[in-house]
């Protein structure tokens, strides 16, 4: 970290900043200038607050030098890490998978069908929304813990692991049955959530927030990981931008970025980030050839009838010739690119 | 509700879609052009999902003509919401109000000294944060239950109400002798909260999400309130732009806007907006001028010890003097400006 | 500016660094810390490119301590500026001022009929486009050259000085007779345009960018005081964000903000920020009470036939309200708020 | 275009409106409610205002339904538009071109040696930048007409077509040797430059704007078009966002979304996109992958000493890898992914 000291600051301010700065276990080492004097300091500043340093009179200015996360910090962990979600299925180091499934459970029937439609094309998770967070209170909220219990069928039935979101702690002990709980984007700061889901062991997958920095989004996995949860997949699902075209911007730079700043796998949602179908083919196949991990992708049996996004969803058909498309490229990617 | 279909769309799909809309209590009207047709769609249409819509073939765009909120809607509801937070003190409907105090309570002595000093300013209730969103979990968290209690004692030692922030449902037995139960930013769109705020009686003082549009933030408030809790406090807080002078762009626009589509009272909280100590007076002074139902401002006994946000927290003198020039804008615009 | 050192950077790499550093005539003093080093570098460093910096392996990053911009700084002219357009008609350092016209002159009458219209409510400068960008080749694209030579009329009629826009530098020898010269918010990074706006001595009326910070709108400021003319007036006109309520979003963070950073004078532009006609008022007198040096509104005779913007247009008796409003306010502030 | 009418509108006042629009050769369709009523324009509504429409007070909402844009339409011209920039290198329609060069040119040695190495890994066409947008005065702003001259050199040297940055039509006759004109993203909505361009033959390479969506870009087009000139080719660099480990966010999305909305080709530039060496070969690939006709990439032979931009600036040795990368994707998208 490093501050920098107004011109001309009185030298007693200097000295009230450094008292204060004792109670840290910290070195701290000036540059006096002729215009400009800077205060380094060095060693685990993670406990300063820079707002209490902007307080001081004498402070023009601080900036913070090392990432504030650690947990999830690749420069502490460089080996990645992979989260094995059910026996042999793993994500990360090498493993991708791609997660299917509609939009909302809605009823036996269909989750089944889906499921194994989406088997059957490739796909080794199945994906349902049980608790459907909805910008309307009068929009299909989902169907809850009855959603929950058909997905448990679904598994039953295919031997697919599940993955489906929570929106509240208090939810926590519905999901004993759940492979993998998703965070949505609206709930990345949602911190008693992710405190909770630190403390308990499944696989937490982690969406980016819809106007949050790769920065904060680490942040929140260090919240899971530092209460004792390694096992997280983060999940770029498009930012909010002023394009209209597509319902949100998917930010591929950030699979890239990811690669350099975490051992955390990192997977891609063409469905939630485009809103529509045509283009989540050629985003999926383009997250495939950046080196994401995987891909969570939906699809529903009869897109007219689906209670939520039916314009985002690809038709089992739709689905089958895009996994194609999509294990061509991951294998052109590991074995013939690079 | 109007939909437009694609040019040279074949009978058989336009059938399809009204047979499908038959299950809605709607009219539809249908006007046919020579290049293009539309269907209006008359009556509550709230039930109708646009996503759906838009995977009919026929189906070139959908467009929503009524707002998607109800009970908040100032068109069914024309007389101002007044919210009494305790008897006699008023907000909305011409009645403003300051809520001012520290970021966070730290101690006893801190929190029961600044409440005197707003008070005695002006000040009609108290602000304290007990529960703290940050986003690093390194961050001071505050102290939770134990905060409650001293808001309690501050609030007994001087009798104004509290307003403070709860993180989660499960909380809210912890919260029985709060006032005001703020929702913060990050949780605006935390559904299950929001349903659980409504289905209780204590007003709610509802962030504006950081890059959330007004329509959004009504529909939140549109969750509490049809769950039956009518005593809802929107609180601009600046949204997130490019901008980096300020920690966010305070929206000055939103309280004439706000003003025209719904009938709860809006108030301004510069701090958080600006994040910058001598920025909180000229704007809590325009958030005046503009007609705002109040405000909520960061005092600090000493902003160089606060735990958080000591940057843009005034000191109780700023803040009296503050309150001088907030008094005699609000006096001017109401008596002598209309 | 401030270099930071990566971790156990190798010693021949630092003086490689140091030795490119040479070239500038900077003082370069060193902190070396057990995990962290840092250069930082005294003096000048306005000609040193951060970017090249970087490209230094041993740089892990670099950060700019001052200002970017010197002749637009007000840490060195502390005085305000205070642009004189015509004859007693200055603005800023206390002078307020109030342009008003259409977004378009149209014809001869319009533009007289408005001119002595918006005189007589008391504006002292005329405003009206006659170059208009438009973001479709097919709309209205101004009267061009006989627009200029309509607004000369009015000039001779009222009095009033002019203010329009310019498009391109080679337009400059149509603008001898208008007193300030108007560079719109897609042209704020033309620069070629700023650099011949300044090499010329009328005054300039330069826009905020749509999704420009602060910082980036001095930096066009110091393009043209660079290049020898000092007589600027800046212009918020709202910047570009998620909310669709209002065209754009009015930031008024910004005037308290310039009053610090900068000496030139700001006006405020309600009419373009918000794109509705009933917002106009509201954010105009907020204008007013946060300090801004003057405003720029849009009037039309007969706004269901303007060209352009009619939906933003006050009437002629709609401005006249509005102008006693914010003498009003420009009065209650200055004489009895502070 | 829909037009909205307020619930009871009165009949005079939509006689009015019907009376306006009769100036139009459209055809109007009325749908009358219960509670909504709307107007169907049917026909070429280019030429009608929507800030006009909204003027009038029985007009709700205003909606086009149609786009905007007719020249660059796929709808209208649905074979793609290949841009032949020198005999044998075509852009478009299946042709895939690299363009690749320093940020500036700096000297006739650095140009030549750029040029020779790119050309020998693959590239087609030679970029380089002799007048140059910066933020600050105080940056080095391009060799200008001598820059065009070296640029003319390396041409000579290598036979290589030239691709560079105009600022200003003013500067045309000096571009009379350069084979592709560079509007760069600043300049996106300078449209007074892009008549003057639309009124030559050269083709033209049109940057994205760093805040504009696809349509309001089309738009851009659409002035260059309709003004004569077809050789257009897009180019996506980046959007601004809220994210700071990359310099924007390459919208990616972008490709496929102008693949089903225009005829003309569109390429990547992932060097000013992330701003950033290590992430412009991942996001080069991955734009290669998803169906962009080209790419545009720096590469400089030592970027420690550019004048600008080096920290995103490949060494001749890392293209030559990138090269083989992006050849070997081209080549497998085009003969075995699809």
């Amino acid at each position: 970290m490093v501050i920098i000291l107004k011109e001309n600051a009185p030298a007693v301010e200097v000295q009230a900043l450094e008292q204060y700065l004792e109670a840290f276990d910290l070195q701290i080492k000036e540059t006096v200038g002729e215009h400009m004097s800077i205060l380094g300091l060095i060693g685990d500043t993670t406990a300063v607050d820079i707002d209490t340093l902007l307080t001081f009179p004498c402070v023009e200015d601080v900036r913070r030098i090392q990432e504030p996360y650690k947990a999830v910090n690749k420069k502490f962990h460089p080996e990645p890490t992979v989260v094995e979600v059910a026996p042999g299925i793993k994500i990360g180091g090498g493993n991708f998978q791609v997660i299917a499934g509609p939009c909302s459970v809605e009823t036996e029937e269909q989750i089944i069908e889906v499921a194994e439609d989406v088997k059957k094309s490739g796909a080794t998770m199945l994906r349902g929304g049980a608790f459907k967070p909805r910008t309307s209170p009068y929009s299909f909220q989902g169907l809850r813990a009855n959603g929950l219990e058909l997905l448990e069928e679904a598994k039953k039935a295919t031997g697919m692991p599940i993955v489906t979101e929570i929106m509240s702690a208090a939810h926590l002990p519905l999901f004993k049955n759940v492979d993998v709980i998703q965070v949505g984007a609206r709930n990345m700061q949602n911190f008693e959530l992710l405190k909770a889901l630190g403390k308990q062991e499944k696989p937490i997958l982690l969406k980016r927030g819809l106007a949050n920095t790769i920065e904060e989004w680490l942040m929140s996995a260090e919240y899971i990981m530092s209460e004792g949860n390694p096992n997280i997949i983060l999940c770029e699902r498009g930012i909010r931008t002023f394009e209209t075209a597509t319902r949100n911007t998917l930010d591929l730079s950030a699979i890239p970025v990811l690669k350099e700043k975490t051992h955390l796998p990192v997977i891609v949602d063409p469905s939630h980030a485009t809103g529509v179908r045509q283009y989540v083919e050629p985003l999926a196949i383009a997250a495939a050839a950046i080196g994401a991990d995987g891909l969570i992708i939906e699809v529903h049996n009869d897109p007219q009838k689906a209670l939520c996004d039916g314009a985002q969803s690809l038709t089992p058909e739709q689905f089958d010739n895009t996994m194609k498309k999509i294990k061509k490229m991951r294998n052109f990617v590991t074995t013939e690119l690079n």
